[in-house]
């Protein structure tokens, strides 16, 4: 499981106002906690911390060079607008991930370009002009529309990272078993697949009991075939979920300190 | 999710001494406990508290009787001896569940018969003369004898709880992903379908971190569509990993007070 930092986002007060204050060991401490807590990549997104497109390419350049001089990892940017993920790639050290596009021609069309031209991994959204689709046949039929796009750029399949889009479930019940069947879909859609990806948080969004319900959807959808997720690697309890899940998956193999023994190896490859 | 508690066990130190002492409190608390943590039903296991099958019959008699006085609840009779099962159903309040026949020809036939003979569930094991096969194909070759077996009997294949087997990690780490195959082979093998049980606890044998690998496997097993496990629902952290993960499969509704209120309602139709 390629486990994806997700607090660096200006979503967050604090860190809204750490890239607001340019404040860089703020910052710095939050990648390096969470690289700790396991994550493999992390996610920069200056979100409202910036006025306009303008200041939040300037603010992605600075996230992106101030995160990769604390940590030796890659980083998924994460923006809307193509202009400020350039900005980051511009300055970006290894392979990045390009988060996200959604299946609109235009869209789609600038972030594969980008994704081509700067060798990046790329997040696609199941998600057109029409919206998300209401269930896992349509959010496949979204999904091999972005594989096929990808596809004919040359870019390699197992670049792209389909996500389902996860909803809250105290707001749309039905969407969390949809997704767990579209990322058993979305594996069968080529050979080789595209990867699978969620953004864990939000299906407990505004819940209660939200840790609970993020560790139990992550091991349904780790069960499921996931290949990555953006989540909060800071939670030690969801990271040993997901550790475990994949032991009785049988893809690390069992010794008595097999928590500490990932965490170790996770490093080691990071 | 059926949930059994496992805990009046005489393979428990505590439990066998209560059942050697016929130590009414001692079973009826731990009756009690296991019931207000969730449990539908409760297992009865005599075990090695019984010099001999004579005396395995009467203990038996005396826990269903004494469990049964303390709560309103069926029972699993556990037992390798039709006899003791027998002695057990034979004062059992309402429908029982015994627990369990391998697909051996002639333990098959007698507890069929019995199944037959008192209306009970039945849970029978993916093992028969050969012992238990690799893959899920071959667990799901002896499910389906042993549905075709109670289907000739006219016995209601709802009423059949087929257990693939599941092995400690420790010992053998390919077990678990082919359990969690063969629980979805067992919901295909008939229309209405036969349904699927676990005997939790086995799967983290002797491993570290026990409560931790057992409820990610009951979420992982929970998400393949198991309708049963035998498990301790003491551990309240794995019954919450029950609840919510059966939320997350859009089985129960969501409330902010989720956990509560399925304990509240379950405690009511049991």
């Amino acid at each position: 499981m390629l486990l994806i930092g997700e607090r660096i986002n200006g979503m967050f007060k604090a860190t809204r106002e750490a890239i607001q204050k340019q404040d860089k060991a703020a910052i710095q401490d939050l990648a390096r906690r969470q690289m700790e807590g396991g994550a493999h990549m992390l996610d920069v997104n200056v979100g409202p911390a910036a006025a306009d497109r303008r200041e939040e390419a300037e603010m992605m350049k600075w996230l992106v060079t101030t995160v990769q001089e604390a940590v030796n990892l890659p980083l998924s940017l994460d923006s809307t607008k193509a202009e400020v993920i350039e900005a980051g790639l511009k300055v970006h050290k290894g392979k990045a991930m390009i988060n996200s596009t959604k299946a609109e021609p235009k869209m789609l069309e600038d972030y594969l370009s980008l994704t081509k031209e700067y060798g990046t991994m790329l997040v696609g959204l199941a998600i057109d002009e029409k919206g998300i689709p209401r269930d896992a046949d349509g959010r496949a039929e979204v999904g091999a529309r972005i594989v096929m796009a990808a596809m004919e750029k040359g870019i390699p399949v197992e670049d792209i990272y389909l996500d389902p889009i996860i909803l809250p479930v105290n707001v749309t019940q039905e969407t969390a078993p949809i997704v767990i069947e579209s990322i058993k879909a979305f594996k069968l859609l080529s050979d080789p697949a595209p990867k699978t990806i969620i953004g864990l948080s939000n299906v407990s969004q505004k819940a209660s009991n939200r840790l609970l319900i993020n560790r139990t959807y992550m091991v349904m959808c780790t069960a499921a075939g996931l290949d990555a997720a953006i989540l909060d690697t800071l939670d030690k309890d969801l990271i040993d979920a997901v550790i475990t899940a994949e032991l009785l998956m049988n893809k690390n193999i069992y010794c008595d300190s097999f928590l500490e023994a990932y965490r170790k190896s996770s490093v080691r490859a990071a």
